[in-house]
């Protein structure tokens, strides 16, 4: 039965909860193939996460390759293929605790990387799951800066083979997934010599383990990184090489070849590869950064209904919490994001589609636009996103911070997204150099990409708000981020050219411009984030309350973000003190019109109870009997040897004794 | 050795480090002693924390009653006592991981609610251990508002014994420590009910395990509650009741008994229990929350200069991170604000000391600004400081996430901070509360406690500042977050009276502001921080460099505010978008300077390598190398039977046979 103060939440509904599920998916066809999938892997008891906060990172480990195993069979049984509707579906509804994610990068590579002749030999071994594949690029002490990676491969023309090292422990593979107790092949991105001379990062097939008996093979030093803040299912392995060689036909040679004697050839366009790495960061946003935020935002909200503390008026019944407007204020904005950033997904995803096609008919023109997007939003919505899980861990209180709420696992995943694919930092400088070269061109009236038209055209207005109905106005809004993402970069270029002008080094003053430039790059995405939303709505069906509710959505999001950053829109007064207050009445308006929809904004999310996880979040709202039934079952509950140890000798004090 | 990269930090120090660290242990005695007590518990293999990250709950919690049964032997031996200068410092020196610290709370909540005769009859056994004590006040569904706990206790005068009951599930006791598997009492708060009637909440003393064999007295249900995101060591438990009997002796009587025939009697005033409130949460702060800071900062910072990343300058080798401006504005505010929080800390110490012995004189004026500055610091100092050890873990990139890096731990554990001894939200509208109260009496001339006169004191004028330099000058920034402070207590007091006189109800009217009324509370904070950094600078001696560098820290702490917060102090004018630009140039030209002294300032926390147990932040800097070492130890560099199961299967093709 459904706790009444949940079912309550769900009779008020403005909108019709299926249709805008159906809006998420993309249609409703597609929530039929998605339930179906979801079905299917829910229903099978290998698939099964019940036990998984009790579980240790051996445990974990088993589990995740016992299910990727049984994932072959499955999608036999079910007819998915990779080509298939259903194939998008199935890694969500396992929420990612599967193995060999990295087998899927190493044919990726391969297939991307490698010759004709070179996928013709792996990738069919790879299908078949003759070898088990990982990718061998990050060291102990490198990272996102690929040009200083340590490992060696040196040619040796004698026996037409690569030599390849690990020189010192930093240059040590560290962090790939897979190859700390998986992997029998790996990717290894090593520094090329030939005759002594380098040609910098390339990428070599390298066999780890053998296929007989798993042992390491000669040369190959290699395990488990240990414990990490989450995703203790995945094996991510440490590997040292030494002097192991491996054929000349092992380096990928797609783009560069050595041949028998040692002459090195370089062969086509590498941009392509960029593009690949901007389609990682942008195909990482929905299911390893939306779907967290979403469920977490699921489980704060239905908890925050069901959980009733202290009287917000004097000699009623103890309130929900969600009727306080400081937990409105946590969780809503954050609820608003989730939509927010699905609908700048979608837009990325059509960029990059269009952007495609482009290349493939060699047009390689939308590229640096396309990496500076997907750069700057990978940063900006994984940031926002971590943060939006924290706010709704913490407004759960104590039962937030216990694992079966199910928050800490989401807060632990999504915390990495901020680091992996590109430290946020260094791709929001990426995104800011494109920025200011974008201003520049402008400025000097070249032509520059559709986003960032904007910053040919400044305008040195004032806002026009009225009072504070006028802040419910999308070009109100629009127009202030876009205001304020202007004046950033414009500033930052000026700063930029009065320090070089004053004889500063270059690389000096880019150095001491990046803490501005990192905000001119968020404030940037900010803008096109809100437009996005504003024109999305535009766009919605008026019917079944679909595109009412969207607006107070884009409006409480488009709001929240000047709220919170007030300082960005009062700067150079293009907003005045007593329309900040205008905005800030709207925001806090607003809270209270979208409360009353939050329970069924978050059943939109269409999340089944088992893929939650959490004794908060479920959609019974029985909280407190589902937190005791889980309790029980923890290891913890089990006889601990303290009592006989320590606690029987301390009480009957024949402690001495021991 | 130390790596060269962290040794040539050291020596370009600007001040004496072994000076610095005695001005934070409050002289070099107190250094002396400190250390003494380090160096024996850490020469001591039982309280090694060696394997902590590789452990289960099971086995942490397992350590944590060893440590504390150990502790008994040990403190006898080297001849500590609970009255001793070094008693502070073994908790700390134990980093928390050790059991029976409700034991504690048992003992002291006995001492303060119990009866003469109760205090002699329940002390001894607890300090001989003759039985071991938790403390039963948090239910599954009630937490900060005590009015509404759920469990009950019936009087019978028949046999004047008291019959405990959980009515219901959300009535179930949830969360007290050392309850789930050690604890034989506990002090159970509960509805009072004599003759039906209601009289509130009341403690009692109830036996829950045998003291003979452990098991669970007649009508005691009792477990662990499972896993958290931290506090592994510790059994959090749950505890229901059913017709449980105690003697009317067991309900703790120094301020209301039941006599006999059920008469209810109240006596003396129970205001000194409020202080006891304030009192934790002010001994929090210090152990629980800046060390945790420290250790962080010192971790992310002495990683950031041994690792390196990327280059600065064409042509010279990769540069340290710590070179990099935005990682300077990462690392150097979080340590500005642990050196800040360290001296505000000073003074609320100092503050609570003074009105304890006013309270012992029978003076409670004190009391009401002693709670809204407990309750306001212990929200503002656990949230900065939880930001700040994010902040640093997230500044570390791939390697903070792991475990090993000691950040993941810290940040799981101070993150329970800002939920325990009163959630901070609700603390935060505490102070608000206080400050609205003093802002209206202020403003009818009556007299306000020392800490809020400066509400009687609204000035109109604008920052003075000229150039950059001025916002170099105490005065001008802490006038600046007085005039911020001061709005929004003003504005937000202006709000709820014109909300109320419009015709909204209080309580409702109350709402509406509440997410006002939380910035204020915070800006109030704020600026009696700034402001006591400030002071505390003045009155340094300018000997040895340390003035010179603590004024650094304090201006970086106040301009970080301002930067950070642009909009409050842009809002009415009070700065003017110029003088906003010096203040942040001031602000980005201050990270260059401290940097320099960024090791050195982490050095003087002088926490040993063991008791920062990371592998990015051990003093010799040889990162690589431990994290290496340390990794091999990992339990998943065993053999897991995932091979023989499902790999070896897989890749013989002979899974099917399965």
């Amino acid at each position: 039965s459904v706790n009444p103060d949940l079912a309550s939440e769900r009779q008020t509904a403005s909108f019709s909860v299926e249709k805008l599920t159906a809006l998420l998916d993309g249609g409703a066809e597609q929530t039929r193939i998605r339930r179906a999938v979801v079905e299917a892997i829910e229903s099978d008891p290998v698939f099964s996460r019940e036990n998984q906060y009790f579980q240790t990172q051996n445990e974990r480990y088993e589990a995740a390759v016992r299910k990727a195993v049984h994932l072959q069979k499955k999608m036999h049984e079910m007819g998915w293929t990779e080509n298939g509707p259903e194939y998008k579906y199935i890694y969500r509804a396992l929420s990612g605790d599967v193995a060999f994610l990295l087998h899927r990068v190493f044919m990726r590579s391969i297939s991307v990387l490698g010759s004709d002749k070179q996928i013709a030999k792996w990738i069919p071994l790879a299908t078949q799951h003759k070898l088990i594949g990982s990718y061998a690029q990050t060291e102990l002490g490198h990272g996102t800066y690929l040009q200083g990676l340590e490992t060696t491969a040196v040619f040796d023309t004698a026996t037409q083979e690569f030599i390849l090292n690990t020189p010192k422990i930093s240059a040590m593979k560290w962090w790939p997934g897979d190859m700390g107790r998986s992997a029998t092949h790996t990717v290894v991105f090593a520094q090329l010599y030939v005759h002594g001379k380098c040609y910098g990062i390339h990428p070599f097939i390298v066999q780890i383990r053998s296929l007989q008996d798993h042992s390491l093979c000669p040369g190959i030093t290699a395990g488990d990184i240990g414990p990490k803040m989450n995703f203790e299912h995945i094996d991510n392995g440490y590997l040292l090489l030494k002097n192991v060689r491996v054929p000349r036909e092992n380096m990928l040679s797609k783009f560069c070849e050595v041949q028998p004697d040692g002459t090195y050839v370089r062969q086509g366009s590498q941009k392509i590869n960029y593009f690949t790495m901007t389609t990682v960061r942008i195909s990482l946003i929905s299911d390893e950064v939306l779907t967290p935020l979403m469920k977490a935002c699921t489980i704060a909200i239905r908890y925050s209904v069901v959980r009733r503390q202290s009287k917000l008026k004097p000699g009623e019944q103890e309130a929900k919490i969600l009727d306080y407007q400081t937990q409105q204020e946590k969780l809503l904005p954050q609820l608003a994001a989730a939509y927010a950033f699905h609908f700048i997904n979608d837009y990325l995803q059509e960029l990059f589609n269009r952007g495609y096609r482009e290349i493939q008919r060699k047009n390689f023109d939308m590229l640096p636009e396309l990496h500076a997007l997907s750069s700057g939003f990978k940063a900006v919505i994984t940031q926002h996103c971590t943060a939006g899980v924290e706010i709704c861990l913490r407004a759960c209180g104590g039962h937030g911070y216990s694992m079966l709420s199910g928050l800490p696992s989401l807060y632990t995943k999504i915390l990495a997204s901020c680091i992996y694919e590109g430290e946020n930092t260094i791709l929001l400088l990426q995104t800011a150099r494109f920025l200011i070269k974008c201003f520049m061109a402008a400025s000097a009236g070249q032509p520059v990409p559709p986003s960032v038209t904007y910053l040919a055209a400044v305008k040195h207005g004032k806002c026009p708000a009225k009072n504070k109905l006028d802040f419910l106005s999308p070009d109100i809004y629009t127009e202030a981020y876009q205001h304020v993402a202007v004046r950033l970069i414009s500033n930052t270029a000026a700063k930029l050219q009065d320090l070089i002008q004053s004889g500063v080094k270059k690389h000096d003053a880019w150095n001491q411009c990046t803490v501005q430039l990192v905000q001119a790059a968020k404030a940037h995405c900010h803008y096109i984030a809100v437009k996005n939303f504003a024109e999305t709505v535009e766009k919605l069906e008026t019917k079944a309350g679909i595109q009412k509710i969207m607006k107070h959505l884009c409006d409480l999001f488009a709001l929240h973000g000047i709220f919170s950053n007030t300082g960005a829109f009062l700067h150079d007064g293009y907003t005045s003190a007593a329309q900040m207050d205008m905005a800030t009445a709207s925001y806090l308006d607003l809270l209270a019109v979208i409360r009353k929809d939050a329970v069924p904004l978050v059943d939109a999310f269409d999340f089944t109870d088992k893929s939650l996880n959490s004794a908060l979040g479920s959609s019974d709202g029985q909280v407190y009997q589902r937190l005791y039934e889980w309790a029980q079952k923890s290891p913890t509950n089990q006889m601990s040897p303290a009592y006989e140890r320590y606690l029987k000798p301390l009480l009957h004090n024949t402690l001495s004794k021991l």
